[in-house]
């Protein structure tokens, strides 16, 4: 089997992404995950340009890492001293990393308008660098910035960089298409002219692959350069980075190792849950239909879809969902046809049939309730309930009587800016309480648990473990109807609810009751 | 210039797309957006399989275009019947568009797994179908699905469906990666070999190409059956679709017109606010990285991308922002410099300098606030206020002096559910009023324009145009710091600012006081 380094940058590159920023306590998160899935290099910041790297590094010196090395990010020294006289490269050592990555100039537009310096004094910051780093005992990793911009520009300077930084004892060659825009089929010439035009002089050096996403073709212009003969390939695991992104590696590392036949040094049946803890720490969320690891890179709406995938999974599935960790779903909507309900309502109504009218009724409820804002495709508790009550197979545990909320500007002193006031009634029996909390659906939310802890102490196992709140219609502004997604633990299992109102706490509520209702079927057994 | 034609199928194959789902008029004012736009055909739903898709095609008879065809979609006859005994064929034709797209089985695994009849069925259901439409004086582009892993398979039997479609008078043959999994290299060369095995009988007919995302190269993969000879391409304007989407095409007809030599018969400089238009009719949020047309695609936030870019713009950016009808943004970040924030705030602080110590103050401030989970990158108003209080150039038009929301249900018989009562005070003089809404954050946004508008009749012009709300630690659930996004037009202009509160009200009443204060100071002349 073929083998590939892989070098991570989500704390570097990464953390140049719109919306990106990092803690250093994220950033150690982040270390944790990628070295628990086995990446081989992590490139954790650039301890010259920004002092919470440089606090990150010396907290970072004290990990023990399984499978990566960490890696300190920075550039050639400046043109009037040398090397050792640079704080920057010096604080590129005081990382104490095994290994430093630094990027040189390759095109020669930015050596002589950017930089501002001669074609040799270019030449004479790279080997200088590249030599001192080695002097002191690190792995360097040279990344050839704008190299494709630059070899299409002058493809004589853009490999004497190249040479430069090999002779000078590089131990890694990374091509970098900095600015993202080299389409697929140039990149992949260029890459294999460049390995024809090294072979001679300097067969032992990787070349590495680093692109961007600018033109959309980041993961298949890594792809292309690893077919071409890059064995080092650097991303960023969720495709965090500058403007458009980085490659995707999330996207890259499955392909190369399904299909591409490489030997990975990263637990792929992991791919999925590393994914989401990226993007959890970086509270972001996965796109649904990201590849490979969105929820829905495997979930089939289309009535024909569904039917295919029964029959045989190849028929809509590039991989097999397992092998990246990651599910097969199929989508509640109104596209779905009555086999896909009937499939996903089995577990709780076995005995439905298709002709059964209460079918038809659900389909219908279905489809009105989606044209009012409603989505089940992630709440499957919701949607439960939703069919178990037009089966009639369930019964509510509570009423839900009465609530006042209340809130208040500047909130009185030492308290809480926000009260609740709630009835409940359960078999009869009925129970008003109040609370107090940082906003109305708060204090709603811990009103509403007070009253029902009564009647079901076991309710306090209960968390509410994640909570989301979309706006649909934006252009209504403070009108506008809101989507609230509550995603709920006990000890054993999670579930999600929804709500749709005009009015957030009305939403919130609504997916808050569910949840409920939810656990509490659970719990007295009354599932079928 | 070499010529090509554009197939957008975001009414059919993007409707199939988790989270997506179009009304009737939905699709007709993408419709619009399309044709205004210019590809040169519109898929815009399977009328046999979806009862909205036929109420679309008999409102959209009536539509005149100006660029683009629509197209009705659909499969070859079931295996048992002719075409003209087949009620899916009908409701093709009662669609009533100059042209039809079918598929057809081109992977043998299809044929005897799924469909489950013979090869020569498979291949005489494809035959007639394509006749038959052709006989209906119908346009008949055909969809050869699975394509690539058929060729895989079993190259002689994909040809052969290709051939059978072409001898039955096909007028496009359109290569599909249904499954979205096929590597890059692969995909070009089965293109190549395809074509040159046509050649010579079919020399005539054109080849397509159809891709999807799953492997996260359905963009480079388009590209790259372009370079191998494909002249029709087909994709979803941004990117929806099945799983993990079609080929995108806000990427693929960009780098084609800009980068391919290609003469599109799109309009590029309106390639980001057709793309917006979508994603809003869609009520989708583009990502803010997406290649092209996001707002971040032009974004830079590193200093030294900054300067870079001051300098020589090509220095950081593939291509010009202006040429795809977007902007470049400089970002005021943490990672931002002196240099950046000093170019931002240049319109209404011209004379401070790097060194004045207020500059020190407002980055320091910046980054706090960044903290707490604000984020000025799409905040510019609210940024601009933040940076005057820092400099002194900015007072306040009114002060709150105290507000209480209340919140109840039942809701009073036909009244709304809440009301706020509010205390603001304007040079010394105080107004109290109260107002009804649909929420707390409603009530509260209409008492709080009555009681100004007292002082600031004007007021009544500013509208808030988009309200979006984001839970950044979504784990503390109910508990959770929320951001709120508020944008405000005039007559003239639009701006945008933020709150940042664990309680929604207050968060959203920080966005709304700033966005007042910002059309205040406005229309008083205070700005520098």
């Amino acid at each position: 089997m073929k083998s590939l380094s892989v070098l991570d940058s989500t704390l570097r590159d990464g953390a140049q992404g719109v919306d990106v920023s990092f803690s250093v306590n994220d950033k150690l998160a982040i270390v944790a995950a990628l070295d628990a899935f086995g990446v081989s290099y992590i490139e954790a910041g650039n301890p010259a340009s920004n002092p919470k790297d440089l606090a990150f590094f010396e907290r970072a010196a004290s990990l023990t890492l399984r499978h990566a090395k960490l890696v300190a990010f920075g550039s050639t020294r400046r043109h009037d001293m040398t090397a050792e006289q640079d704080s920057n490269v010096a604080a590129l050592l005081a990382a104490h990393t095994p290994t430093v990555a630094i990027f040189g100039k390759a095109w020669e537009l930015h050596v002589t308008d950017i930089l501002r310096v001669s074609r040799e004094d270019n030449l004479a910051m790279i080997a200088d660098t590249v030599a001192y780093l080695r002097a002191q005992e690190r792995e360097v990793i040279f990344d050839a910035e704008h190299y494709f911009d630059g070899y299409l520009a002058n493809p004589d300077y853009a490999l004497a960089v190249l040479k430069t930084a090999a002779a000078a004892g590089a131990d890694i060659l990374c091509l970098c298409d900095t600015n993202g825009g080299t389409l697929p089929l140039n990149l992949y010439r260029i890459v294999d002219e460049t390995q024809n035009a090294l072979r001679s002089e300097y067969p032992q050096v990787p070349l590495g692959i680093h692109t961007h996403n600018d033109g959309g073709c980041a993961v298949a212009n890594t792809l292309l350069a690893v077919e071409a003969g890059a064995t080092h390939v650097q991303g960023t695991f969720i495709g965090f980075g500058e403007r458009c992104g980085n490659a995707d590696l999330s996207s890259v590392l499955p392909s190369l190792a399904l299909k591409g036949g490489y030997a990975m040094n990263g637990d792929l049946a992991q791919l999925t849950a590393t994914a989401q803890a990226i993007a959890e720490i970086a509270n972001v969320q996965l796109s649904p239909g990201k590849p490979y690891v969105g929820r829905g890179a495997f979930s089939h709406k289309a009535g024909m879809h569904i039917d295919g995938v029964l029959k045989n999974r190849l028929s809509f599935e590039h991989v097999d969902p397992a092998s990246v960790g990651n599910e097969r779903h199929f989508l509640m909507s109104e596209v779905a046809g009555r086999g896909s309900v009937l499939e996903k309502i089995r577990p709780y109504a076995p005995d439905l049939t298709r002709d059964d009218p209460r079918l038809a009724s659900i389909i219908t409820r279905l489809k009105e309730l989606e044209h009012d804002g409603y989505q089940f495709e992630a709440a499957d508790a919701s949607f439960e309930l939703l069919t178990r009550r037009i089966l009639g197979t369930y019964t509510p545990h509570f009423s839900l009587i009465w609530y006042k909320t209340m809130g208040e500007f500047p909130a009185p002193a030492g308290e809480l800016q926000a009260t609740a006031t709630i009835k409940i009634e359960v078999d009869g029996t009925s129970e008003t309480t109040a609370a107090m909390g940082k906003g109305p659906v708060n204090a709603l939310d811990n009103a509403l648990r007070k009253a029902l802890c009564v009647f079901y102490p076991h309710l306090s196992e209960m968390q509410l473990s994640d909570y989301k709140v979309r706006v649909l219609n934006q252009k209504a502004a403070t009108e506008a109807t809101v989507r609230v997604l509550i995603e709920s633990t006990d000890k054993t299992d999670t579930w999600t609810t929804i709500g749709v109102s005009d009015d957030m706490i009305e939403a919130s509520l609504e997916a808050l009751v569910d949840s409920i209702e939810y656990m509490l079927s659970k719990e007295r057994g009354t599932r079928q």
